[in-house]
C-alpha cells in the first residue's frame, strides 16, 4: 500500500496496471490540492423493458397452485408471476412485486419524513439478553425464530424492536429535551415463527414491515406525536385510493395503554370489527366485552361485524420499555428523565397484497394506481397482420413517452411479443393490472394517429391523438 | 364485509363510521364506472432539515469506544454517530449512514438495470435441503447461521443465494432461450457467522450485499455476460471517485472456473494483491505460486504487494449449480438445455465504510462525494454575536437552495444550533464531510450578499455571490 500511494503522488501511472493508473486519475488522494474532480463517467441509459424479456407471468406460465390455504390475492399474484413460494410464509419478490414494493417504501418514507421521522436501519440479530430484560423472551414463545451462534450465545430473529431502538436510546447519554421528540423508523425484513402461514404474503414468516419508534419529553408530547402518526398513516391509506377503517385495538404482547389499528375490509380478513351506525366508534372484536350489541360509546347505536385485513398497528406505550432500559433524556434544567414512547408499525408486503386481494377482480390484478408496477403498456400490432407496419411507430412512442414525460420515465414497458396476437396479449394486459393499456394499431398509421387507450382502472376506452394521449399521460402521478 | 360493500353501493354513508366513509369516497370499488378517481390527498412537504434534530453526532457525542478491532473508518463511524454496535458484527446504521447507503442503491440499481438486471429480492431463511442438495450445507461448515423453525426443520441465514435462484429458475418450466441473457439481482442483508467480526461494517455478521445471477444460452454467452457485468462495476467505482483494483481470484467456496475481485487498496486490507510493473497483470495472492516473484503473464516484470479491501467479487459459474438444480431453458429447436450461469457480489455496507476508510483523513470523514448524506450545511452565525441579524438569510437560503435547485432536494441541511460558535460547528461540519459547507455571516447582509463556500473535498474557500453560489451547487450531481 505504501508503495501504491507513493507512486500515487509522484503520478508514475506507467507503472501501474491499467486499472489502477485509470482510477488514480479520478481519485481524491492523487489530486488532493486541484479543484474538485469532475466526474466524467457518464451515467447509463436503461433501455425501453421489454415484456418478452420480463421476468413474470406471460413468459412463465407454469407457476405453482396456490393449495389449500389460498386467497385471490395469493392465487393471482402466483399466476402473475409476482411471487414464487420458496419455504412455507417464505416468498421470492419478483421483479414486478419489487418495483411496486419500492413505490410503497417512497410512499412510506415521505409521509414518515413529512412528520419528523429519521431512518435507520437494526440488525435482525437480537441478542437474547435486551429481550431477557424485557421480559419478553419467554413471552413471545414459538413465534420467535431462536438461534445460537458459533460461541452459543442466544439470538432471535427480530419480530419487532422496541428492546433494541429503546437500547440504542439509552446508549446515548447527552440526549437533550432539545432533540425530542425523535423518531425513528425502519423498512426491514421482519421474522414470526408462525404456525400455519397462509394468504401468501397476508400471513408469512418472513414479510418487510415499516416500525417506527417515538420518544418524547412527556405523555402529552407523546399523545401530540402518537395523533400526528395517525394522521400520516391515513393520509398513506388515502393516497392509496384504498378504503379503510380505524378501530381501537388491543395492545397484545407489544404493551402500553392505547392501541389503534387500520384495516381494510375483506371477506378473509382474520380480524373482526365492530363499528356503531350512529356514532364514530369503531374497535377490533378483542376490545368489547364479550356479547356487547350496543354502542359503548353512544350508547343508542348497534354494532355491525366486518371483516378486516389489519394493515398498520399505533400504540402508545408509556415508559414501558424506556424504564427498563432507561432510556434518558435531560430537561431543561438538566435533570436526567424517562422517555414517553409509542410504537407504529405498517406491514409493507401486507399492503401490497391487501390491496391486490381488495381492488382486484377473480382473473386480473388491480393496484393501487401509485403502486402499479408499470403505469403504461404499449401494445404493437401481430407481426403480419394488415397492421404490421405501425410496429415500429408503437417502439417509437413508448421510447417518445418514456423520455418526453418525467413523471413515465422507466414506467412504459413495450409488449413486443408480436408472434402473438393482439387480443391474447390485451388479455395478458388485463390481467397484470397496467393501469393504462395503448393500442398501436391501424389507426396510428393515418395523416392524424389515433390511439386505442384501454384505462384498465375505470374500464374506459379512449381514442386519441398524440397529443391527446400525452395530455392524459402527463397527469399520471408516479413516486 | 357484504353489509359494508352493500352500504357502499347504495351510498348511504352517513351509516358508516367517519374514517370508512371518507374512505369509500375514493374507494375503485364504490365508483366503478365513473372516470378515474383523483387523489386528492396532498403529498406532504418535507422540511429542512435542522443539525439540531439529527439523529447523529453533534448531539450524541458520547459514543461507543472502537475497542481493539478497529480501523480509521469504524473509529469515525462510531464517533461521527454514523453507526451503533448492537452484538458483535451486528451495528444500527443510524440516519446519515441510511441516507448514505440509498444513494449506493440507487447507483447500483442505475448500473445493473443498464445492463438488463431486474430486481428480485429472496428470503433470508433458506431451507438445508437445498443447501444439501448442492452439498455446501456441510461445505459452509461454522460460517453459516443455522436454526430450526417451531416444526423442527432445518434453516439457514442465506450468506448467499445461488441455490435459492437456481432452484427459482429450475421451476419456471417455460423458460426460452429468448429471456435470455436473464440477470436477477438484489440487494438484501446477508448473515456470515465470523469467528471474530472486526473493522466495522469491513467485517461484520450482517451486512447488505448486492447479488446478481445471471442464466446464459452457451458459455461463450454466459461470457459475454460476464465482461458486460465486470465493466458495469468499473463504471460504478469510477462514478464513486474510487481508486480501484481488479485482479484475477480464488472461486473459493462458490465454485466456478473463472473468478475476479475488486479492491480498494489500503494499509487494513485483508487481501494480499500482486501487480505486475511491465503488464496488466494483478492477481489476489492466492491465485500465484507460492514464491513466486516474476509476473507470469508478461514474464519479465517483477510483481510489486499491496492490500487490498475487497469489495467486489465475480464468478463464472458454468453448470455448476444450473446441473444440480436442472435449471435449463428451451432453445430454438424446443429442446431442454441446462443454463450457464455467473454470479457477481458487491459489498453495499463495505463499500461505505471502505471508501470512509480510504477517502478520510484522521479526523474527518469524507466521502465519495456522489454518497455524502447531506451535500450542503449552512452555517448561520452565531446568536447574540455582531452577524446575528444574518440569522434568517441564513434560513431563507436554506429553503430557496432546496426549492431552487432539483437537484439538491432534500440535500440542503441548516446547522442551527446558533448558541454555538461559528468555529465549533465548522468543526463539526469538517468531521461529518458535507461537501459544501456555506458560512452566512456579516458579508451576506451587504447590499451585493457574499457568501463563504468551504469545498470540503477540494479544500478550498470560495467567496460568492447569491447568483454564483448558485452556479456552483447547480453542477452537484446527486443520486
Amino acid at each position: 500500500m505504501e508503495v501504491l500511494r507513493h507512486l500515487c503522488h509522484h503520478k508514475l501511472r506507467a507503472l501501474l496496471p491499467r486499472a489502477l493508473g485509470r482510477a488514480c486519475r479520478r481519485s481524491h488522494h492523487c489530486t488532493p490540492q486541484s479543484s474538485p474532480p469532475v466526474h466524467t463517467t457518464s451515467k447509463p441509459v436503461a433501455p425501453t423493458p421489454l415484456v418478452s424479456r420480463l421476468f413474470q407471468p406471460s413468459n412463465l406460465r407454469e407457476g405453482q397452485e396456490a393449495g389449500d390455504m389460498t386467497c385471490r390475492s395469493q392465487r393471482l399474484m402466483l399466476q402473475a408471476g409476482l411471487i414464487h413460494l420458496s419455504s412455507p410464509g417464505c416468498f421470492h419478490y419478483l421483479p414486478a412485486t419489487l418495483r411496486s414494493m419500492e413505490k410503497l417504501v417512497r410512499l412510506i418514507d415521505e409521509e414518515m419524513q413529512a412528520i419528523g421521522g429519521q431512518k435507520v436501519d437494526m440488525p435482525a440479530l437480537c441478542g437474547a439478553e435486551l429481550w431477557n430484560r424485557s421480559g419478553r423472551w419467554e413471552l413471545m414463545g414459538k413465534e420467535m425464530f431462536r438461534l445460537q451462534d458459533r460461541h452459543k450465545v442466544n439470538y432471535c430473529l427480530g419480530p419487532t424492536h422496541e428492546e433494541a431502538v429503546t437500547e440504542l436510546i439509552a446508549s446515548q447519554s447527552s440526549l437533550s429535551y432539545r432533540q425530542l421528540p425523535l423518531l425513528l423508523y425502519q423498512v426491514t425484513r421482519k421474522f414470526r415463527d408462525e404456525q400455519k402461514p397462509k394468504f401468501g404474503l397476508l400471513r408469512g414468516r418472513e414479510f418487510y414491515m415499516k416500525d417506527m419508534y417515538s420518544f418524547d419529553v412527556s405523555e402529552e408530547a407523546s399523545l401530540h406525536t402518537y395523533h400526528s402518526v395517525l394522521h400520516a398513516y391515513k393520509r398513506l391509506l388515502d393516497r392509496l385510493g384504498l378504503m379503510w377503517v380505524q378501530v381501537q385495538a388491543d395492545t397484545g404482547n407489544i404493551g402500553g395503554t392505547l392501541s389503534h389499528e387500520f384495516h381494510l375490509p375483506a371477506d378473509i380478513g382474520e380480524d373482526r370489527l365492530l363499528m356503531c351506525q350512529n356514532c364514530d366508534f369503531s374497535a377490533n372484536v378483542e376490545t368489547v366485552e364479550p356479547g356487547q350489541t350496543d354502542c359503548p360509546q353512544c350508547h343508542t347505536g348497534p354494532l355491525t361485524e366486518s371483516k378486516g385485513i389489519e394493515v398498520g398497528h399505533t400504540f402508545y406505550l408509556g415508559t414501558k420499555y424506556s424504564q427498563v432500559f432507561n432510556a434518558t433524556f435531560t430537561n431543561a434544567q438538566n435533570k436526567p428523565l424517562v422517555a414517553e414512547m409509542g410504537c407504529f408499525g405498517l406491514g409493507v408486503t401486507r399492503i401490497l397484497a391487501a390491496s391486490i386481494e381488495v381492488l382486484s377482480n377473480e382473473d386480473s390484478i388491480r393496484w393501487p394506481r401509485l403502486l402499479a408496477p408499470y403505469q403504461v403498456c404499449i401494445l404493437p400490432p401481430k407481426k403480419g397482420s394488415k397492421a404490421s407496419e405501425a410496429i415500429h411507430l408503437a417502439e417509437e412512442l413508448a421510447e417518445h413517452l418514456g423520455n418526453r414525460l418525467p413523471n413515465l420515465k422507466g414506467e412504459v414497458v413495450l409488449d413486443d411479443r408480436t408472434q402473438l396476437t393482439l387480443g391474447k396479449r390485451l388479455k395478458d394486459a388485463n390481467q397484470l393490472g397496467y393501469p393504462y393499456v395503448v393500442v398501436v394499431g391501424q389507426k396510428a398509421r393515418e395523416e392524424q394517429p389515433v390511439f386505442e387507450v384501454v384505462c384498465q382502472q375505470s374500464g374506459e376506452t379512449l381514442f386519441l391523438t398524440r397529443d391527446g394521449l400525452l395530455d392524459l399521460l402527463s397527469g399520471v402521478e408516479t413516486i
